[in-house]
């Protein structure tokens, strides 16, 4: 995402298509008072305090639709802003800035509203060595965009998808016929960079998870008691993982559990966006 | 969204590219265990009161895996449903329940979210003539699922992108070179079907788009004084829409006004998701 | 058509497949004696009178294949030109030259063949307040190129396609149940800044959708009695359009009955391209 | 185009483009009156004389949107048809039928149109060897179609692209350095399967051109004299095609000459639509 | 590439790809013989002895082709076959076998070539511990394909690309300002179910790598000497993986040294194809 | 290949699509240590001798990732080089070296690989007039690249796809009703700058084909003794290719005969790669 090859492989095309979805003919009202080119410059200004992400992204939009679009940012992906703050300044062709405007913030205030919010959680897990990770619960195809925003707001991405990491749940566990036999499968089939995670209900099966090599251990609907159990139990064997309902309010009891990370797939699904907008558009 | 023929043309492509980016090589763990198909069941349960929507692209992201899957419902978009309730029941090869089901949830997660948001909104207006209208603000690559969430949830939709509506802001009319000219230059060079919206910040600016033939007036930044100044200058030569800063504590106020839509960015741009999940899963 | 950004999002990704179309591998021909770069000019030549529309499309189809071809016009769009003009200048690689030639004026010569026609219609109703309207009835993959050559040739733009602009025929009405019924549903339904147009056949018809609400009525198959009679009962209330086997011939007899819009297919699929060539192709 | 294959692999792209270019969100009026299926049935109506092209391109619009879709015809492709004939009947699901109903007849009135041209052409070849070629001047993205349509109407393709056909011309020939060391070049270069043509504009060119082992002679700008001349020297070594400015009224002369075939860039450019609609259209 | 999803989601867009490569306007032998549909039969033969890879993606070509296509097969991929073998027999329209014909084989035939070397190298591991690996120097857009071969040949898969998995190499050792610095930029940077591997060419950095630590360490060009204290000093506190000219000569003295993993670029970059073809089409 | 608008139509695409194919989200280990643009410089040295091909599809793989690439070669496609030659200089940011070095390997080893083979193959032909030809025997997606490495080897090129070239293999001449009707039924329907192929294996069938006007003779499954006899017979009324099971050893036998051409799947199916690698990356 910050960078021009992730751009040119894995985003150009979703922020094309982004702009086909806004403007499947041509942007009528721009077009029909404004036939030629004019230069202009608009405003990014902030309207709600928040920690930014995705600034290449609002850029990109531009530079996508007019090659000679300047955007000047005053602020880097991942730093704090206040209400009223100037965070750049876009200046090129003024019908460029107007058919843009709208895809460009929609990806900036969204992405900016992941990162404020899971920047807001992290604070939580501050000075303990517990990491906040992200899920898979990310709006369709704007995955890229929403797990960079976790990152920058401060929190650690979980797999990127269901073909770069191995998670083995009930029915995988079912099907193999076991713990056991469900780890050993993973290993002998996926790429052996992969790390083999086990999602487990019991204190039975994070044992038996532990011993068949599970790198990684998914506490799942334990009550505390048991995760203290299953935490002692696997004694660093493996790492240990909190997923499901975590809260502002209960987050601080696992940290002194001594586990290693505690996902939320709210930091993707319920993260409200945060206001920014373009001001002050004039010809120049 | 409903029928086979949006379906086709309009949505599978943004469902399959949404499956691959979820499974860009395979879906690692099912293949390792699963090496082949096994039917099964499962059930969809509603986890919160809310208003359903997205049900059948929920069931098509399944179809795309396995043409034999089954879906049976006992809810229709639109639908209140409440936590617990029994939404339906899918059955089919076990693998395509486990690759697609996180796609599937994200779709109709976010979809019915925003019914439901919009449904509590748009009960504040019940009664009134007013009606509750979307915006541009919706994610990159998902305004025909939000789109039509809206409509779901009993709001109406604005333009649905900048190529098949026409509204002259500020800097279109400085372009023009005044309101008059705006408006003549928007009939003259959009396709005759479009209603033409001029975005109005003081009373001088509605009266030149109402004698210009605006057939919509947009009143933005005005004061209640100004609004009711507006209207009763518009006398229903007009359609009357209000936007921005929409909530349910003032929305009250602008019923009695008289104006005839009000639009709002939140609907999509803040709506939580609704929890529902896929459950029970098991051979059969 | 007019602009970079309709180019880019909208119109580029036609050239290009247009291009492949004409060179699925390579042009073999050209480089099996051009193994090198090598400047060249050639000049765009008219050879039949006509209004030029399509000239950016023909820069682009060479931009396409070389960055720095320059392309000097000394005409612009909805010009009249006269057989013998010299249209423009192409400097640039004679093999881009060579292998884009034919799909340049592919596009070019259907283009302004359309603007020549649609002018030579238009000019029948000069003088009056009837405006000329094209219909959907373009060549597939075409339609944002004939389009526009409408416009440019002195016609207007009726929807651009079945997503912006709602026409009730008869099927639909009789799937609503009745006019009033269709009408209301597609008030309810279709963005609200779609205008309504309902296709009547009969007198009856037109009162109904008069009293609906339709903002557009279209007179079919109506004689100029009950096309009289039609107007008479609209009064204004409504926008008249006419369609359908409007002729050179007959067009006169509908100006003087008041009518608002006169809509003709044949401006699409039945113009003459006009006559343009590429000649004097030479080293530089 | 008349088989399974051919239409998945380079047809049903172009047709779902089409689709999606008419359809862009949804069909707004047909949903917004016919919420579910409703199976219905259309005749498909000649209105003009002609030789039909395009059947299954029209039946595969239909099925590309229902499946379920029954398309039964009474004539086959490359048959003459008189107006007021029955060609087909249209049995699926109203919707379906209602949406794809002008994609589906922009293809076949403009293929059959271009079969009818063709015919016409072709007929007065009738008694000679002499053959009639079309060219590259098709519309951009439909040469699949309208090649096809040429030779449903008599008339035989010329190479289809510049990929699969080496024709060398004047700047071909100047780079190369001369004629022979053009065919030369070409013969090194090219896939051996393909023939190699030369454009020749003098008798000498002719001579130089047989000699290096030309495959096709094209005689260029000549006067009958010069023709007859080139014809004679080219002795059957080479097989001679004419092109350029050929009509009805002078096609008679160049039979007599004795040459192989005469290629028309009009019959795709210039034929005019066949008039053919849809009828009837009624629930059952 | 065993199950439906995968082809649906991964793979067969690349077959049809490769289908249109072969076929970019029509098979013009098959449709000039065949003009319409024929039953027919034809046998998959084995020419050589090996293992079978791609029996599915073979099956696969045919069906897009043909949906009615039954391909029934006596053997499974991984299973070793004899020159003379009858693989399979293939039921279906007689002109998708042509058509398909060469693109079915294309694949099959590099497929099985894969997994007949890979097993033959794996054979040399046998009754060791060490495991066999492939490497990302596959054929460009072949990737799933090869890595598939390798695994039912008997290999296993390093990471599938560069988002899949962590290698720290040299310059990003020297870019981060040290090992210890890279193996800590990675783990804070990638998703955390990535294993972090190092390439180390010096003993040095083992040490360095293993203290960071690093999951996965690599011997790169060093000695066997070298490599036994490498393996001594890691002491399983990291796999090891050697890389790079393993030839079928050298492999065995690795076995001995106790390293759990030896990738082989030859696997997929040098493996000779397997003779196969399609004999006895006939009508039926 | 050798020029920009070959490039751009036709190989761009596959050569993103291969660089995605490696980098599905993100280059996660330069990303994670890299975050800025830093200029670096890297040798492609030789490892093997042998006769490059692919050094501008090298070059456009870095150009893609970063356009300020520069790319220096001391070689040119077609040459030879021997093992520690330096072939080029790459110099640009480092990071996009690192993410495009093994898919611009990747082809320009393969491709040299082939072209290693071709020549070697071609060298034995020497000083004869028999060409020496490829197959589509190719690694699908991949053929435009293997075709130009066989002619920069020193072969030729048959047919580059099914829609290209005639060729009527025993099936064809069934379903056609003989071998008369089938160069007939093909000279009617295939672009009439096609050059009509018969596979033959008979004395018979050769007779047959040459006298149905058949352009080349493919002598199929024949001892010396009856090709000496099939070429006698054709006496150069057609071009003579023999096909299959040509080795190093036997293929002197067959330039004695007379034949004109020889085709060979070998060439592009089993051409080991040749070794060349990227060395001494450093930052400047």
């Amino acid at each position: 995402m910050n960078n021009k090859i992730t751009m040119t492989l894995n985003v150009d095309n979703l922020i094309l298509m982004a702009l086909q979805e806004d403007i499947s003919s041509e942007d009528v009202t721009t077009n029909a008072v404004m036939p030629t080119e004019q230069n202009g410059q608009a405003q990014l200004i902030c309207k709600q305090d928040g920690v930014l992400a995705g600034l290449y992204v609002f850029q990109r939009v531009f530079e996508l639709l007019d090659q000679r679009m300047q955007v000047e940012f005053h602020f880097k992906d991942g730093e704090q802003v206040k209400k009223g703050d100037l965070i750049g300044t876009l200046t090129g062709d003024i019908r460029a800035i107007l058919s843009g405007e709208r895809t460009a913030l929609n990806y900036l205030q969204r992405m900016s509203g992941i990162a404020t919010y899971t920047n807001s959680i992290a604070a939580l897990l501050e000075g303990s060595k517990v990491k906040l990770l992200d899920t898979r619960k990310t709006t369709p195809n704007n995955r890229i965009f929403e797990k960079y925003a976790v990152k920058t707001g401060g929190g650690f991405n979980h797999r990127y998808n269901l073909s770069d990491g191995v998670l083995l749940k009930d029915n995988h566990i079912g099907a193999a016929g076991g713990v056991k036999e469900a780890v050993q499968m993973a290993k002998d089939y996926a790429p052996f960079v992969r790390k083999i995670e086990v999602e487990c209900e019991t204190l039975e099966m994070v044992q038996e998870a532990v011993e068949a090599g599970a790198d990684i251990i998914m506490l799942d609907n334990m009550n505390v008691e048991e995760m203290k159990q299953a935490i002692s139990f696997i004694d660093k064997r493996a790492e240990i993982e909190i997923s499901g309902n975590v809260t502002k309010e209960n987050i601080k009891h696992y940290i002194s559990l001594g586990v290693d990370y505690i996902s939320s797939g709210a930091l993707t699904h319920s993260a409200p966006i945060m206001d920014i907008s373009l001001k002050n558009l004039h010809a120049i």
